[in-house]
């Protein structure tokens, strides 16, 4: 459920017309609904009630101090994979008590800055980076909390470049393993066990792989407690999918269901790390059609954002709902293509969608996820804006780049 | 042929070993030998030597200021796609007289941008794009000069969304409708047509598609000369692939010769856009191995470089050499993976490369095209430093991002 609608044939977020957005702030623009966030997060905690519990908002879905603070103003903590998120996190106001640093490639940089603020857990990848966050630990004079990311080979039935808990994939460690890591993880001065964790992947639309995944977590937190290990955490990460088309996840409350049926007899806190599932609907990108093209072989409508803007079409072959900022009549065919040099610059192919027309605005839905996150300055095109509405207000949380802006920092050989 | 090579083991860029920069200025970094760009741009230029030429080197390749500047003062002009290289070309202090404009999505602003400065030519890829250039024209009291962009239909045998020239292509307008557009184009009043214009993709390894495409020009030229219009330029595009893995594209010396003889009797001067064949091989990504991971099913080495500063083989499954920056003992088979959190994360796959540890550094070969230009903050990674090497001196051309630059321009919502 999200809060963009029509009003008498225009578009709104929440009580704003989005027209009127457009020709304040240019285009492209993203637009987030502060009432989609806090619903969405909402109906997370509200699943999880009962049980004890942590929601770590996961930060590389969207990671704009906008979100991130509207999120833990309703008391959410942060599933962080880089120094980078770790700094927007606290900047945003996140207790450190509240986040969880997860990912394959911590620096020893990343590592000190997340011991100096002393966050709650540290979700390790490999026995190389255990051994590296003790001895960082040591020479800090800290102990670490850290939970192995346990790789439990279960497929989530998504795209390759999203599943991540298979066996040919780069993350976690082997079910096999897990006892001889924590054996030696308890062996370590600075180390502290504090949890299990797994992450099988993303835009997950059905309950099964995470039951499967808990379930077969279940042996060995039962062989830890046994081998005397006090741990307090069952992270199930993320990865929870949502509607971008004709898909039909679970909703939050079936998930957690599933979930807390799953961990019957484990009795640990949960950390759940829900990203799209948080913020995937609550944003939109809005773009301004350019220019109609009927080629020999199909139409075109050439519009002001790129890959550049949003990635996922060219890069995972995604789909997201394309609809007019202001209702027309009749309905075409056509691809609708972005500026950049490339034919891989699409946001839309053989899309029957409303009729447009060079002038008229698009709404690209369900592009708060991965949208932002991934864009860039490719063809030397500045970032577009960031705008949040909640109710009958609107606020730029991201000003668009400048030209100044892509060359900040540059110089030429002298 | 690049300025990459071992002097006793250590990997150098001209005469600087690439371990002393990495310890001053941390890793990753892009690096770029100002050598080699120089050699490629005069390789080009002497190949056209005695044929009326302009060099617009593609800026979308690689469009830093220390790249540009290097070209510019050795007289090349500037291929551009957007008002973001218009304002760097001419901060390095391109001639706007050697500036062609390409694009299917320029915008009111942007072309405004460029008539004020007086480019060279427009290359226009629709009838409604070649409307509002006029609209502007006449506005701003200019008038602008133009090339079609033709469709010659050509396939470039190379990845679908590098390959530009097809029907099903968003770009240009097809050879059947270009005596249409010129005609439309002669007829408005602040519209002078001024040359003809191709191209037909990215990475292309033979001269045939080439010479095919020149070919299809001819009767255009033709037909326009017999109507009296005065066309004096042929813009060839870009496209010139180079060596990734074991390709052997044409020498700049064959390319230009194909494409000078395919143009006897078409007496124009040409216009050649290169931008992967002069900056791809004159550039390497210069990473360092975090961790080792022997997984059930393959072995990683997890390096502190992700997708986010070299998208290429996520987004196009593209090849990059991987060396040593100190020759080791003994090889391996392994995936080359970054920080970032998705299976799609990697810079090499199943890949026989020389023996690397933690703390080794690597050197992702053939990144100095589309490598930067690409990159993002994804994960919310501060992006790469680039640094260039001349002889035996290097710069720091782009300083390495902080965390305050992740969120210039950013607020929450309040």
């Amino acid at each position: 459920m999200h809060h963009f609608h029509y009003r008498e044939g225009e578009l709104c977020c929440e009580d704003v017309g989005i027209r009127a957005i457009a020709e304040e702030v240019g285009t492209p623009f993203y637009l987030y609904s502060r009432a989609t966030l806090t619903r969405h997060f909402r109906a997370f905690d509200e699943a999880f009630a009962g049980t004890p519990h942590l929601l770590c908002y996961s930060a590389k879905a969207n990671s704009g101090m906008a979100v991130i603070k509207t999120l833990a103003d309703l008391g959410c903590g942060l599933d962080i994979v880089s120094g980078g998120e770790l700094y927007r996190g606290l900047a945003a106001g996140v207790t450190p008590q509240k986040i969880v640093y997860s990912g394959v490639g911590k620096t020893a940089g990343e590592i000190d800055f997340a011991l100096t603020k002393g966050i709650l857990q540290f979700n390790v990848e490999s026995f190389d980076e255990l051994a590296v966050i003790d001895a960082r630990a040591r020479e800090l004079g800290k102990t670490a909390p850290v939970a192995l990311r346990v790789n439990p080979d279960v497929d989530p039935k998504t795209h390759p470049y999203i599943s991540t808990g298979l066996k040919k994939n780069k993350f976690g460690i082997a079910k096999e393993y897990a006892l001889d890591f924590y054996r030696k993880a308890a062996s370590l001065g600075n180390i502290k066990p504090t949890g299990v964790t797994f992450h099988i992947g993303s835009q997950i639309t059905q309950t099964g792989p995470f039951v499967e995944a808990v379930q077969s977590m279940a042996p060995i937190v039962a062989a830890l407690r046994e081998s005397g290990l006090s741990i307090q955490y069952l992270d199930v990460g993320g990865g929870l999918g949502i509607s971008y088309d004709n898909e039909a996840p679970p909703l939050p409350g079936e998930y957690a269901a599933a979930i807390r049926q799953a961990m019957a007899g484990i009795d640990l806190t949960v950390i759940a790390e829900p990203g799209r599932a948080i913020v995937g609907n609550a944003g939109i990108l809005v773009t301004r059609v350019l220019y109609e093209k009927e080629g020999p072989a199909k139409k075109f409508l050439v519009v002001d954002a790129g890959m550049n803007d949003l990635l996922r079409p060219s890069i995972y072959g995604a789909y997201h709902a394309v609809w007019p900022v202001r209702k027309t009549e009749g309905e075409i065919t056509a691809d609708v293509v972005g500026p950049i040099c490339e034919s891989g610059d699409f946001l839309a192919k053989d899309r029957k969608m409303a009729a447009a027309r060079p002038g008229d605005l698009l709404a690209v839905m369900s592009a708060g996820a991965y949208g932002m996150s991934m864009s860039s300055n490719y063809n030397s095109r500045p970032r577009a804006a960031e705008i949040m509405v909640s109710e009958n207000r609107f606020v730029v949380v991201r000003q668009r780049e400048t030209y100044e802006d892509l060359v900040r920092g540059e110089s030429a050989f002298s």
